[in-house]
């Protein structure tokens, strides 16, 4: 058996060294366009920016070290331009002498990835415009980051908001340039919902970068002269940028496949059924290029993440050596560090869900990472999504420090075995100290959904309390003076929990009470005394932690809001 | 409806709260035998240890603060007496005067806890051996332990290794104190099997405590002139200790329930049905002193833990007031830090799978905490134990650092979900190079079981070593030579994986081949290798890595060993 291999990072060496652990005989040819395999593509950043200092770190592997363990035929700076299926053959040039010549194949594997969308603006060609995809792009920012420190030039621009562009504006910050992130959208991280990144748009600009949201680049100047290159937005500010990064955003690399007749499907993505077979039977394709179906909405989606990568090419190369097993569908679980910051997601964002006509409902909690006595414990914000009728947990967003990366992964796991609030407040999950509470943010979840689900309480959101102020509507703040004084709801009337029974009396029982606390606890407990005399009331869902974060956020550059709330991009 | 609850601290303190929250009008009243209601009893070795430095935060609720929020009637120093079933009162002593009063009752909830055990040893009476439950015991220790400090007597004998023994070993260690610890059994922490527990005894004597394992404590001698205590052993040794700590365990402390006529269980434990109400449908119990059903084995059990107790305290509330709604099984999930360590377990040891008698196999991994290019990655060992039939996970012992946590909360949530193997395999988790690797520690698990179960590799354990080595099996070792040099199993041979293929000439191909590296990741690579030669192997699972750690350990004090290999107690 002869398989050749397109693509020699992630899901193309995974599938090359499992097919050698399956099949000592086989012979195994990995095609690499660079000049490095099975690199460290989620650490580009982070040598960039120094946390990372060691070259080696990043190529750990290398084609002498893959051919010596795994016996594979790997063939770096080679790139394939044409498949024959009908004569099972594939072309290859050789970048180095741009000389082609064929390789045949009895199965094919196609791992070409993603790479970054580069609008067709005007100015895009200007050299001081980088993308990062590669080894060499990372030695060359790197170079170029370097040459600009040391002559004192240190404005950069990083245009696009999601994993690159956030993980490039950190690394940069932390090399000492000046930051502009640049995103076209209302808010960061597309994987997150607007209310949930406006605590990541604070914390950005809490660490010094100027973030520009709602921005539209719509050209790039050159200025030779300062050796600048200038952004253009649609508002017609222009950002002098001695580096910019464009990061908005990877497609599927697809064109090999597309020139051979494969079938396509979203953004020219690969169809693939369970094993990751393409529509040509002899011929494979996996990650970043392949189109997926998502675990949670059953609907086709592109998830440029490297593990399902990983797993894609495993469960290609046992289908090849015949071994029955079906790639499962992947979720979307994601995580990403922004200074100290852990930004965490899997599932369906709400967003997503609207997208996908999936009915959910909501909840945010803010729970502490381990016990608050213990030192060190911080909060995390946590919005769980969840189907109202069965409780089933949909998807689930976190922002935090310590342990947001933990909870999210018990969630996605809950998510996987399709369990409902109830077994998240079920869950037996390990406790001391310095690791949790005895109740987890993850129980915590459960425990407030559930107390929805069974009509303990109803709740209202942020984007409902403007419409609230303007009706007059009875609001109650059940904080303290203090935290009262430092900030609330215009109109909101301020009786501490632990005064409100017996100042029970200055409120209106004829009127419904919407009440708010910090994060939604104590206005829960307020809204059980309240109803157990005969109120009828609501919790804010978040508190005011929630609502003035979002209030914040869309005042800081007088974005217009619609109405409900949400500021328009 | 008028609800008396006995003993105010986790269970109790929960049923209390959501007591009032799902009924504003009951009389509810909280009979605390001790100065303090829901205290962080977690949290008292941290105290001693200073970590935690300020006393209000053990105690942030107060009897006060807890009456004001939740309108409940606290009673602190005031210890129920008996239980007049037919007449529904319960007896209560004020401990401050002697005084006993009646206390009539709808429903009651016995929160009593467990008690430090403390075995008729002569000697036991002495004042310088304390035991850990309460605030009042922590300030007492903590005292003693300044108060010797300043005097210079550094002394200290810890008598059991569960999780109070290692905290409390820890924590008077960093104070300064020489800590011995002693153990009857031949391991520390009953949840851990053997093999795990023998990387934590390495860890204690590296970090300085004098771990005397199979160390039978028969009495104690009082020195007043030194004002020590002399911990006497089985074997004769007679240890001083200005300070001695019994911690070998707890017993549900029952009596109340017991006088009532309330039906019991193991070790005296309160009978509860999933409503956690006792054999009197007007008598509910929670906490330590019930008896629960265990998840993955399905037998009776006592957990001591708090997450149980709470979210059975919570679960009686909702009975109470007519909510359906059942307490789940729990699974043993726990968490320990000790030093820097993180010792974390879920669902069965093998130890309890055997005692059970559930057929279980066992997989050892040893995977980076976090993508090995990204700096601080530091690995952690896991054994997962499955059902050799279904795949079904039925228990995993963690023993690592950063993220040790997060792994058992994550198999915990999988155990729950009655997950196999292949189900771990298809996790889709969180990835990102400060968090974790394309493939987690857990998937790795998943990948090495299924391996297992679907016959690609067959795997041998520590325990089978000395017996392959007297019979002369053909042991290869694949690690490298400078490892192979710094210690391998007597007689195997070192042929590095990187050269198998071209010496595979060296290799006896009519004899079965036991195959050992590191940790087990290069030799499954060659096993695969050899199996696809036609050779009969078989790998070491855990690799040198597991089977230096075990006879280090059995070597220590060169304890006798049973016939496979486990040192004897």
């Amino acid at each position: 058996m002869k398989v050749v291999i397109i693509g020699g990072v992630a899901g193309g060496a995974t599938a090359a060294a499992r097919l050698r652990r399956l099949d000592e005989q086989a012979e195994i040819i990995m095609i690499e366009r660079t000049g490095y395999v099975s690199y460290a593509n989620c650490g580009l950043p982070y040598y960039i920016g120094e946390t990372i200092q060691d070259k080696g770190k990043l190529t750990l592997q290398t084609p002498e070290s893959f051919r010596a363990r795994f016996n594979i035929d790997v063939r770096v700076r080679q790139e394939a331009v044409s498949i024959d299926r009908a004569a099972k053959t594939v072309a290859i040039r050789r970048l180095d002498d741009g000389e082609t010549y064929e390789e045949s194949y009895d199965y094919l594997i196609l791992s070409p990835g993603a790479k970054a969308v580069v609008p067709p603006l005007p100015g895009i060609d200007d050299p001081r415009i980088e993308t990062l995809r590669t080894v060499e792009d990372t030695f060359a920012i790197k170079e170029r980051a370097d040459e600009l420190l040391e002559a004192g030039k240190t404005n950069a621009v990083v245009v696009g908001g999601g994993f690159i562009g956030l993980e490039m504006a950190e690394n940069l910050k932390q090399r000492g340039f000046s930051v502009t992130l640049l995103q076209r959208d209302n808010h960061v991280m597309p994987t997150l919902d607007y209310d949930m990144a406006c605590e990541v748009h604070a914390y950005l600009r809490a660490n010094g970068i100027d973030l520009k949201l709602g921005f539209n680049a719509v050209g790039f100047e050159a200025d030779d002269e300062r050796d600048e290159v200038r952004v253009l937005g649609e508002n017609g500010e222009a950002l002098p940028a001695s580096l910019a990064i464009m990061a908005i955003g990877v497609v599927p690399e697809s064109h090999l496949a597309e020139d051979a007749g494969l079938e396509l499907g979203i953004r020219k993505s690969i169809i693939v059924d369970e094993q990751m077979r393409t529509s040509d039977p002899a011929i494979f394709a996996v990650g970043d290029a392949v189109q997926v179906k998502h675990f949670v909405s059953g609907d086709g989606a592109l998830i440029s993440l490297a593990g399902p990568a990983n797993k894609q090419g495993r469960v290609a190369a046992d289908a090849i050596c015949g071994r029955a097993r079906s790639f499962a569908a992947p979720q979307g679980s994601s995580v990403l560090k922004v200074f100290d910051m852990t930004i965490a997601t899997t599932g369906l964002s709400e967003e997503a869900a609207l997208r996908a006509g999936i009915t959910c409902d909501k909840a945010f909690t803010s729970s502490p990472s381990h016990a608050t006595y213990y030192p060190g414990a911080r909060n995390m914000s946590i919005k769980t999504l969840f189907e109202p009728e069965s409780g089933r947990i949909l998807g689930a967003q976190i922002i935090g420090f310590e342990g947001a990366d933990k909870r999210i992964d018990v969630i996605a796991t809950a998510i996987r075995a399709n369990m409902t609030a109830a077994d998240l407040e079920e869950l037996d999950l390990a406790y001391a100290p310095p690791y949790s509470s005895a109740k987890d943010p993850v129980n915590m979840a459960g425990f407030v959904i559930e107390n929805v689900r069974d009509g303990l309480v109803k709740q209202h959101h942020w984007h409902d309390v403007n419409a609230l102020v303007e009706q007059g509507a009875q609001l109650l703040d059940v904080r303290t003076e203090g935290e009262y004084a430092r900030g609330a709801i215009e109109g909101s009337v301020n009786i501490p929990l632990d005064e409100l029974r017996e100042r029970i009396g200055e409120l209106d029982a004829s009127r419904p009470v919407f009440v708010n606390c910090h994060s939604g606890l104590r206005s829960y407990v307020a809204c059980r005394m309240l109803s157990g005399h005969g109120f009828d009331c609501s919790n804010l869902a978040g508190g005011w932690r929630l609502y003035s974060i979002v209030a914040e956020d869309a005042a800081f550059d007088a974005r217009p809001t619609h109405p409900c709330g949400v500021p328009l991009a």
